[in-house]
């Protein structure tokens, strides 16, 4: 097998007892990257800065990341890949070889922005912040991913498994993990990915090891209409939404797994003085539990169907009788990492190794795709702090010191999960 | 007391019987004009086409009647009348004077249209039918005031009380009756006026005797708003909003005088994942009979109140409570002129003598303030048919007879009403 110009083995040593450990309280040493790989990611500084700015501003619009995907493809190629392709979807997929054909490891980032493509993007400079619409959500990720490239090309680092690097589309609100769920269920590589880290926000001490799920409805709620005075007495298409605010809002959820449904967005109606005959109404429903989920969802739509029914018996339905459109808006399914699992432990100790204060959450991100079919993924942040994400104000935290430590923890965990001799 | 040029004294004498007669349900030979006053309504023929179109092609859109009223004064005042003004709301109004000096008599037709000012008006003729958005609704009306401002000044026609010639602004949708309810409870004839007639579409036959009243709200539910899966458990507008509808069509009517009620126009909310914090609500009440509005409009907002209520008691009010507010956006009070009443004799015999099949019927109007306030008014037609109302293929019948035959309707109302002799 070849070995790395660099001895990785030192890292390796702390890194693996701690990977099998069970979760550490304490803040733990191991995790530690090796002095050597420490300066050479302090020696990318420049590199990254630069390209994160260069994939800041070439736009990538939700379902319109192409011109960023060309860019990720391009940028995989020039720090040493040579398998790089992009998929039906418009994923940018990088493969590297290991010593075996798979088990695949999948290192990922989004391409897409919740940004359109009227929006102006220019990074701009105030001290040690960096600030552009979507430069941590997720420039920074991506930019990450190619420091790391060029770290184990220039290494000659040897993983076990192949590691496949990803640039994502779809990942934000309508795009409904539309890229990473082609990635698992459909694309070329479905049935033949071991393992998932997503790298997405700013925060390197956030390990995001719980997949909330949602599901989305848009309801139409139809009927036909009228003149408010002329054909009252006839069905109200905004009763029947009321009544399923009602009904939903009636529904019991469980506390834990935290379980939640909100409606959310409403219209209907164009004339004070006339009875609808369209009232549309969004509903939002999450859980971390695929069972609570499925069963919030069933009770919903069974009130939306009550409700129809209800007020088709109430008023005359003459003109037409009121009809139900529900359309599945969003779908994330829910899911999860088990804490006991190495890959948790590795980002835990590679966090708290750089500096971090490193904590579990649970969200809603690429990972709920892998963690819904019980493969073992996280989500984790590279970066050391930002905020004003979504918004045209976000920014990003880039001081050196800090910075650098924090692109240290994804490269901690994935040679932890890959490196020959790891668990 | 001065004599008009022209005999009007045959036709008076034909109608004045019928005026205090009961309801006739066989066809009237009263209301008859005489001959002569016959043929100079058809001599106007062309001029009054003329001023159609001229008054069609100056637009005014909601709430900018300004040019068409500029025209409509000049046009009065070539007409012969020298008393013309407009008053503070836009209003135009010509004094005509009569033998006394009040009550007044008010010949009324209403300036606005539905249409933007962004709506190209341009009149088009079909064989006899002339389409244009507007042109019946309410132009028609304008043109025949002129018509018979000139017949009566050409005549030197004597009233027993002035009559108060009127273009009046706001009479469509969001104006709610603003320039009529000036007249009435604000400007200078305020307390002055004896009768009211509304001259407002194209048909003829029909007598508007009965004022629909509306109320109309806006109610805005706010709160706190928040993230739909971080916030769950705090109180929902839309719930609010809901259980309003909710309580709104759980209200019982009198089916006689028809009352209605409609939840017509819902918005709220901006994503799927948020709870809003706005939620907006318009509702639209109707009867005939003004206690009867009272106490659907009270139920309806005690409904809305105890929707509030209830929310703020179901959830979390920890992040902010919900509130009501409930804005009036519209107001047309009910009312009616008795059937007995001398008014609707005349209108209903002078329909039926130009050969229409006169009718009854209750709408809402600029004559809904008069009426309610107890003050004797209609809205009656001066056309012979016409469609597409509020389109923009609006058209009107302008075959030469029964177009004068329509014109002959107003006319003769108006004289039976004012004329020395008539009761």
């Amino acid at each position: 097998m070849a070995k790395s110009m660099f001895a990785l083995a030192g890292a390796l040593a702390l890194m693996i007892p701690l990977a099998s450990s069970p979760l550490a309280a304490e803040p733990v040493q191991a995790g530690q990257l090796p002095a050597s790989i420490k300066a050479q990611l302090d020696a990318q500084y420049d590199q990254v800065i630069a390209d994160l700015i260069r994939i800041t501003e070439t736009p990538a619009p939700p379902f319109k990341e192409e011109r960023r995907a060309a860019l990720f493809a391009q940028m995989l190629r020039d720090a040493g890949l040579t398998d790089v392709t992009i998929d039906e979807i418009g994923n940018v997929l990088a493969l590297r070889p290991g010593q075996s054909d798979g088990p695949v490891f999948v290192v990922s980032a989004h391409l897409d922005t919740v940004f359109d493509e009227d929006t102006p993007i220019k990074v701009q400079r105030e001290g040690e912040r960096l600030m552009a619409p979507g430069i941590g959500d997720d420039s920074l990720g991506l930019a990450s991913i190619l420091a790391w490239v060029r770290i184990m090309e220039a290494n000659r680092t040897v993983t076990r498994q192949p590691i496949l690097f990803v640039g994502t589309v779809g990942e934000e609100g309508a795009g409904d993990l539309r890229g990473v769920r082609h990635l698992f269920t459909k694309g070329t590589y479905k049935g033949r990915i071991g393992g998932f880290l997503s790298v997405d926000n700013a925060d390197a001490g956030r390990v995001v090891h719980g997949a909330v799920g949602s599901r989305r409805y848009r309801l139409g709620f139809k009927g036909p209409g009228g003149h408010s005075y002329g054909a009252f007495g006839i069905v109200n298409p905004m009763v029947a939404m009321a009544e399923t605010v009602r009904g939903l809002y009636a529904v019991k959820v469980p506390a834990e797994p935290k379980t939640t449904y909100a409606a959310s967005v409403v219209s209907g109606g164009t004339s004070v003085n006339s009875i609808p005959d369209l009232v549309q109404l969004e509903v939002d429903m999450r859980s971390g539990s695929p069972a609570a989920l499925a069963e919030l969802e069933q009770a919903m739509l069974a009130a939306a169907e009550a409700a129809v029914a209800g007020e088709n018996a109430a008023r005359s339905v003459q003109a037409g009788a009121i009809s139900l459109d529900p359309v599945l808006i969003g779908d994330r399914p829910a899911g999860g990492t088990p804490i006991d699992h190495a890959l948790v432990h590795d980002a835990l100790a590679a966090s708290q190794a750089a500096g971090f204060t490193a904590r579990l959450d649970e969200s809603s991100t690429d990972a709920n795709i892998p963690m819904s079919l019980g493969i073992p993924a996280l989500t984790i942040g590279t970066g050391a702090g930002g905020g004003r994400t979504h918004s045209l104000d976000e920014y990003l935290e880039t001081g050196r010191e800090r910075f650098v430590a924090g692109l240290s923890v994804g490269l901690a965990v994935i040679l932890a999960q890959t490196q020959p001799g790891a668990p």
